[in-house]
């Protein structure tokens, strides 16, 4: 039995998820859907290439992994498939699967041009029901993945914006911010490991914070606190309140740690 | 392996459609249960109505949609099962059914009136967790539809406001907007087909539009654009951007379009 | 085949939930996974504990229900899986799982300390991933309960407000207000049946209602009323409209039935 999940931009207002549900449910019975999100920010390729990074991990292997925020949907960019050494990634050619696909872990990238897979006719505005689904749903039910499409060398990728090491200060920013308003920085554990303090200022707007602490119970409720997150990346959070509303940042946002 | 899906508008906070899946799965254990959506603007009959129709022929046939919109729940409205050529739809009859149930495709509508089919004992607000589920779960699990309740000759339809001709013109409506803000009208592909002009004016309040592109790429982020979705229907959007927002428009607002 | 039902505060913008879905179906393929609610309010332990309090009863016995509301994540609070007649309850022993497990139908508390059944390395901001699902997928996949750590005497539980009987009135509140803006007191049908008179004053700000209608539809559109809802407790709703917008009132109101 074939996993598949889903993590698009699509919300949850709409049947829009449903509907690639239904198209994969008819061409692929037995494959098991799981939805990773549907509330990537509209349009926000980087956000859904971070949360596949941070989630692909977690699924068995072969777990085909369909994801759709595509704001050039009807325009010339290629739909693909990425192979990788676990996992088959499916979704538009705009960086989205590229945080997931290190270049040395892919195996090969192929070109969605075999049209006999979509529905017929195609929309110009919803290729998660008309290609995506419908490849991801071949795939489940056992298509080989070079029937696809023609291979090609490259794809569209997105970098995260770098950790900058400025003597013995580290310079990152916010790059995600979660549901509880955490606010999630580029900065790594394995950064962190690099410093020559044990507890270094951890400064974001006007806030300084000392030390990176073992969870969010170290401080007061309402009070800022940073930890190492489950996505091993330095977090700054408020316990049981809202980071982004209570220090007023967002994506984007610089973070410094130093001495 | 019976498919149920789901559309009401009990939205995500609470744990209403879960507890209809706990019915579901204790009366039909090998059902597969598919969300359509529950995001359904609450109490609008006609929006739930409108993605039963454009959501329900993506899915296999002997699907059994269950939809809940249900203002009147409690009251004297009836339950219904109606069945066509292809899918089973189970619901309230205040017309949220009708729009997926053209009546040339009705074989049959069933007012169910079994009450053993039912929870009990049965709430007055939460027929979808008592009256409903049971009963695609009964459906799902092999009860044939006649032993649901006894037939009966219609039920309640709704009515899309019409698009109106006028000389070169054609008046339409937006009848839907989008998590992305995508303004949806009345006016289909074959009511422009019907245009003597190949790129007519397309007007809503303020905004002029020269034709229908052929994707949301073909103008530049942040333009509005018009486009033929995924759903057949002519959709005013913004790229990259909410048309909802920057035209400041909603279901009802009037769209015309003229040589 | 197992049941495991999710209930979290975790929203729906992130993949946190997704991620828990893959570690499941890596250790537990067969396992099928329910959302009950992801929209519990950030933190709030006993909306947490009302929703499962409310839903557990629907489900098939032997379901496993898994619940995350969890802000001491990372803390000293232990971690628990609660078996009762019919159920297993696993989560964070901070009352969340008590509404749901009567001390009456305990049969056992395990505090959940085999940690060779969670990820490695486990994280101190996402218990879900780490070690409830892991867990969950255990006892899916047949790990007798006992294996999971060692037998405790009690957890911490969460009491719901009191209602106080004055005289002829009774003293309760609203103690959760649900999607459509209808506010659930704390005062039962059992309650209810308690007075003397058939109809009673109900207030609860400047609003007084006469008696329990026997549903929303008995008054016009945009009238409040009040019912004895789904859940066995007396609501006070708004036909068509929201009685949290229209009465001001959210949980914690105070509501007044008398004579």
């Amino acid at each position: 039995m074939s996993i598949i999940t889903l993590t698009t931009d699509f919300g949850a207002a709409d049947p829009f998820v449903g509907i690639m549900k239904g198209v994969i449910a008819g061409r692929a019975p037995t494959a098991r859907v799981i939805d990773l999100t549907h509330g990537v920010p509209p349009h926000d390729v980087l956000a859904g290439a971070l949360i596949l990074r941070h989630s692909v991990p977690y699924f068995p292997r072969s777990t085909i992994h369909l994801a759709v925020v595509d704001p050039g949907v009807g325009s010339e960019r290629r739909a693909l498939c990425v192979e990788t050494a676990g996992t088959l990634l499916v979704g538009p050619d705009n960086g989205l699967l590229s945080l997931a696909a290190p270049r040395i872990e892919i195996r090969r990238i192929i070109h969605l041009t075999a049209e006999h897979f979509f529905l017929s006719p195609r929309s110009a505005t919803f290729h998660g029901r008309d290609v995506f689904a419908p490849v991801a749903a071949a795939l489940a039910a056992g298509t080989p993945v070079e029937k696809l499409g023609s291979e090609v060398r490259d794809m569209q990728r997105l970098d995260l914006p770098p950790v900058v090491r400025e003597g013995h200060a580290l310079r990152g920013q916010v790059i995600y911010v979660d549901h509880f308003g955490n606010l999630v920085t580029n900065v790594s554990a394995a950064d962190l490991a690099g410093l020559t303090v044990r507890a270094p200022s951890i400064g974001i707007g006007n806030v300084r914070l000392r030390g990176v602490a073992p969870s969010y119970a170290a401080v007061q409720r309402g009070e800022p606190v940073a930890v190492v997150n489950s996505w091993g990346l330095v977090e700054l959070a408020v316990r049981e309140g809202s980071a982004r509303d209570q220090l007023g940042a967002s994506v984007g946002a610089a973070v410094v740690i130093e001495a």
